[in-house]
């Protein structure tokens, strides 16, 4: 089949990779408004073309947005619109705003909302790697409201890609993401401010940085064209888990101001369980 | 020469193993109180022989503490009690509070405090590994305390290690890995404790945990014997830092609240400086 890759970025090139991998594919066009993007793209041979928008429609059988989430809301309506028997997904990390813009929309049931659970710190064609998805998660949401053989051609998909897929609705899924990635990123950001803040006339000392610190501060590399959107469309859940961690942060401060060290060691033993979640 | 390593677990199981491969040493002693790591260092060859302190030292020209700060704070001044000429140097991630300890001792001279900026989430002899401490750097405090001799030996040991050497003041040491290391240590133990708290009866959402998730929590499956007195002893430092960390979450706090999202990208693009210290 024909594919569109609405936004070749990381995760749109990253697909655009596997998808000619697993021979899933025998042509990937490009939709892309960014032009250092564009060639990129045609550089690394992501694409095996570029085209507007409807000639893209016309010739493909899928179409994937894989743009920033406030953009999918705009976008999607349009697409939807266009279309015909296509298929549309998006791999968006938020879904409730997203399936509220095309709520009722009469090409609703050809779009698949989809969430592959895998990323890195870093954007851009340049940041597109081959082998992105394998033995990672997908999620779908509400997948009772696409069309049977929409939502079996993005199950297919996935599979081939070595995902293996769970479902869940969008609510759901807003809320559970704002617990094992949204705050992630924002613990990561500003953890960075907190010790650019500090550091900022100390060059020297940073060289000193271990591989823990490296860890918990890598995601704040990413990109703030992503992440605005994602923090905007799931405000409530990311403020909701970003309260819950403020108050864990404050029990670690008040076991310092209150030399309780024995309730620290209980808050740090308590920490440790997370190994039932990562190995 | 002989040397003695007192607690063989992931950082003095770590130093036998590089000793060894850099043929520093024909013979490793350990000294080593948990009768499982005794067991475990033994299987693993980590140490030529396991003994008490008093033998240890005798046939040692060089004893190395790699045990948690509080012990080395109690057993730092009974081997410099026991010494003649060896050199001692310990690996601990904080300084003031040892240094006070040794204040005036007679062989004080023949200490040299360093830490080494290497380390892992894992603890005890089976998390040693080989080629740890490779072109990581070494932070080498108040030198000038320490005999020439002394530190030459110590300073060639970090080096043959393939480590950079820094150098600092106990204070100075203390603040920085405040910021560069147990910050990053709490907002991951505060991290886990958010999402355990949320996802306690939610087994099935712990398989969708991405890699920016374990990257930004990986380190709260360190270990409380270790951390619990580092954080005692660098309490105010890390209060400090812990405070800056809290006004720069609730920054992020406010920009969602408010629906500041030009103030958000600001934050964002601020942290994404952190490419400077981390590339």
């Amino acid at each position: 089949m024909t594919v569109t890759v609405i936004g070749i970025g990381l995760i749109g090139g990253s697909i655009a990779i596997a998808l000619k991998e697993k021979g899933l594919t025998q042509k990937i066009i490009g939709v892309e408004t960014n032009k250092e993007h564009v060639r990129q793209a045609t550089e690394l041979g992501l694409v095996d073309e570029i085209t507007d928008l409807d000639d893209a429609i016309q010739q493909s059988q899928l179409i994937i947005l894989a743009i920033p989430v406030n953009a999918v809301e705009q976008l999607l309506p349009r697409v939807l619109d266009k279309i015909d028997k296509q298929v549309v997904m998006d791999v968006g990390s938020i879904k409730e705003g997203i399936l509220l813009a095309i709520e009722g929309h009469f090409k609703r049931s050809r779009f698949v909302a989809t969430h592959p659970m895998w990323g890195t710190e870093y954007s851009g064609p340049q940041a597109a790697v081959k082998g992105a998805f394998t033995g990672k998660a997908t999620i779908i949401c509400d997948k009772h409201t696409s069309d049977n053989d929409a939502l079996e051609l993005v199950e297919n998909l996935y599979k081939e890609l070595g995902m293996h897929l769970v479902y869940m609705n969008a609510a759901e899924h807003d809320l559970h993401v704002a617990y094992i990635s949204h705050i992630s990123h924002i613990t990561s950001f500003a953890l960075a401010n907190t010790v650019l803040e500090k550091e900022r006339e100390e060059d020297a000392i940073f060289e000193l940085a271990s591989a823990g610190f490296e860890s918990t501060v890598r995601l704040a590399k990413s990109n703030a064209a992503m992440w605005v959107p994602v923090l905007m469309q799931n405000r409530e859940n990311v403020l909701d888990v970003l309260n819950e961690h403020l108050s864990q942060l404050r029990k670690f401060k008040a076991c310092l101001e209150k030399e309780n060290y024995d309730y620290l060691q209980e808050l740090i033993e308590n920490a440790n369980k997370i190994t039932k979640i990562i190995k």
